[in-house]
């Protein structure tokens, strides 16, 4: 069994939030949405339903506990869940705070437009206030 | 407490597949990509934080069973799953069959391009492949 690594592309997208129990959870480096990322810490899976069971159900526990601190951390309209993975295939979940009329609402933000990095302290303080809300 | 109902929306855009223990299952009538419905039979929710945890997991559970199954019944590069309720704000979780060079690859289906209805035939088929993968 091969140990965990972080994807390369997902560690150049995005920014160390914290370690949970399964995932890693990072923030995506685009200030056009408040944008978390949850990777479960195992090696070699694409898909949801290649977790144990017990993983399943960590990763869906970790999935509210980040949607309800993005949602406390942010006010936003509506928080939008997804796992695609046609272009990195290890597995990630997205967390993603939307507000009416953000950049591409009501579609969604994968593949709209071009990235818009944090300045420093913004990113800072959305972390922040994120940890705060966990 | 209201009783849950379907949005008059997601009836009209799907066909019913099954009845599972917390979601109804249904097949959105769009024949660019295998797309599956979940939609927990829960009145008034919107985010899947507001699900008991009981329910949270019986969500991960049968978004699970509908993955694996849609992979079986349609061999497709890599399944997507996403939550995003922009437009119907009633809790439903979208499972979809994604094959390399599909309409819209890698980027998301949500937004992209005008639906494309089913033939009578070839969604009863999709139907039946999918139910017997159950």
């Amino acid at each position: 069994m091969t140990r965990f690594e972080l994807s390369p592309r997902l560690a150049a997208d995005s920014k160390p939030v914290a370690t949970l129990g399964l995932c890693e959870m990072r923030l995506i480096d685009d200030s056009r949405w408040p944008w978390l990322l949850l990777v479960p810490q195992r090696p070699d899976i694409t898909e949801i339903f290649e977790l144990t069971p017990l993983d399943q159900t960590m990763l869906t526990f970790e999935t509210t506990l980040a949607a309800s601190a993005l949602k406390k951390a942010t006010g936003c309209t509506k928080i939008n869940v997804g796992a695609l993975g046609n272009q990195v295939r290890q597995l990630h979940v997205h967390v993603i705070a939307r507000f009416e009329g953000d950049p591409g609402w009501p579609g969604p933000v994968w593949g709209h437009g071009v990235r818009k990095p944090y300045e420093d302290d913004a990113q800072k303080a959305l972390i922040e206030a994120v940890v705060g809300a966990l």
